[in-house]
């Protein structure tokens, strides 16, 4: 793999490199059964055992309470746009409540308002998303079915440091680009879900991890796909699972094990994340666009006044073998997205490059 | 690849050796940008025009009509149970009819009625589902929004050989198990859906191909990532496709236009289920489970009348080296998947098998 390039796409983004050799051995004869893992049934058993390795990995990895049930969902992250309400609103007294801190948690809103009331109890909207802002227990309608945030704001590089208290109702979170590379605390979380091609492998399913008394009360509207309730019931099997996706998520999980787990992930996003914000820290020449307190250290946002510049510098980049570093179109500017399996002397490279450019260029 | 079984798998199943083999070959480097193609983004140029061959190149294979459109969907056949209701019932009048050809359609009755009325307008109960009686259109409802039938009976081993008229309703066809394996005329329906895992390689997955006068009328509950008005605005990208599906897709359709296309595989399903049929016709050993004239061509199913010689049947099968026979627990005895990508010889090699094992034990 000697031309491999750092891939710092926001997603689908870089697998480790160990990740993608094991399934390159493994891919014409799946432990010595005779046919390729994209071949196989889920009903197998030796799938079965892929599948419980995932959840009870997830689970120790995470310190998952026992009250928790691991889902494997078709459709990503915005299925549950559309899964959460589906599931969580009460049958009589349907509403949501939106902590809005940038474009999915915006989608998320709209997305509830076709199976009932929402509002707004916080909206980063003053501050274009770049920062967000306190948040006011006082906006919260304590009879609200769930309160639902992103913890980590792709696009614009933003996260929640610490989670906000919504007392009893419960919270629920998008943990799409930020899953296991930080230690967080899931009793205190109704829902945490997360689209797999970011941290967890590849596109097209979604993790879904549910405190047990939420199940099982899906609005009869809900497509039986969407039924949180069926896929416990059915241990993710009410139909045929992406086979290879589980298999994939599975060995990013273990892998992760290996590397000291999502303690270690956490304190490498914070070391890598930290090499690039000190170059933009000491730098005139580049411009962080997240605030400081609610820096990301999954992607880190900055941009170059000058608009030449920011097309030569990504040209540049490209060359140096640094893939993918543009930024989102409704952002603008360049965003390295540093997920776990980013190695760190693709950041450290990148950080040279930085200092580089803006010395031959600033 | 000495080791390789003859998978009979009922899907997932046995893909095309020479497409695991360029999967394998082009794993770790697409095409040379330094990156997996389970690591980039399918916003990418790249990718794209891997979507743009598997649509253009799927529209060739099938003579296409111009006034259809093609989607790739999350959630394979079962997600498209909610979606056809969702999507082709109209807002004032909420109907769909179903032909019961098996659990497929069963099932999709069953969802179905979530959102509206359904009629059944054929039911092969009587038949234990082993024969599709003749379709009276008296039955059918002609204000009734479509009509959806099940190509291939994947548990029974039945197929239609050629479909009903509905006259002005729009047939909507569930061809997950012998889609690219038999010509037909797509403008004789209104929407024809299939699964991946079976002839278009992996799970997770659905093709639509749906003609564009019922687009743009999903109801109002319909969630984003059901809706076919989305999916044709944003040319199947609403949200992040599973690359790795189209890819494999795509590869697959290659292979199929290089073995001679549909006609191709059309012949070839005919010539390998009639080896297995015509050792089945001359036996009384075993004894076939479907009716004659709903025989299928992509799973054949029978059974030997001793259960201690089912076992032992289905144990020395898999000894030497025909892999994943069981029938489905619902239908019991032997089922023989065999799908486009299962070689000729597999089912030559098979055949002599059940000759030897008749002539052992009959």
């Amino acid at each position: 793999m000697t031309n491999r390039v750092y891939n710092f796409s926001a997603g689908p983004s870089t697998l480790p490199e160990h990740v993608i050799q094991t399934v390159k051995e493994e891919l014409l004869d799946y432990k010595g059964i005779g046919a390729s893992i994209i071949e196989i049934s889920h009903r197998l058993p030796i799938f079965e055992e892929i599948l419980d390795s995932a959840k009870s990995l997830f689970s120790e990895l995470t310190n998952l309470p026992k009250n928790y049930k691991i889902l494997f969902m078709h459709g990503g992250a915005q299925m549950q746009f559309s899964a959460v309400p589906l599931n969580l609103m009460s049958h009589n007294f349907r509403k949501g409540s939106y902590f809005l801190t940038g474009r999915w948690g915006i989608l998320a809103e709209k997305e509830a308002k076709r199976y009932g009331k929402t509002e707004i109890v916080l909206d980063g909207k003053e501050y274009e998303y770049l920062e967000i802002p306190e948040f006011d227990n006082d906006s919260l309608d304590s009879g609200s079915c769930y309160a639902h945030l992103t913890t980590n704001n792709t696009l614009f590089g933003t996260r929640w440091n610490s989670f906000p208290d919504t007392g009893k109702v419960p919270l629920v979170a998008d943990a799409t680009s930020d899953i296991l590379s930080r230690e967080i605390d899931y009793s205190n979380f109704g829902v945490v879900y997360a689209g797999f091609q970011k941290n967890l492998g590849i596109p097209g399913t979604a993790i879904v991890i549910i405190r047990e008394d939420l199940i099982g009360n899906a609005l009869p509207e809900t497509p039986k796909l969407l039924d949180y309730g069926l896929y416990v019931k059915e241990n993710s099997l009410p139909n045929t699972i992406n086979v290879f996706a589980i298999y994939v998520m599975n060995l990013v999980i273990k892998w992760i094990k290996k590397q000291g787990g999502v303690s270690e992930m956490e304190k490498l996003a914070m070391k890598k994340s930290k090499l690039l914000y000190d170059v933009l820290d000491n730098s005139n020449f580049y411009k962080i666009l997240a605030h400081p307190k609610n820096r990301s250290t999954m992607n880190v946002t900055f941009n170059i006044n000058e608009n030449i510049l920011l097309e030569k510098f990504l040209n540049e980049a490209e060359n140096e073998g640094f893939f993918a570093l543009k930024g989102h179109s409704l952002v603008g500017g360049i965003r390295a997205s540093i997920y776990n399996a980013m190695p760190l002397e693709g950041v450290e490279e990148l950080s040279i490059f930085m200092k580089y450019f803006e010395k031959k260029y600033g």
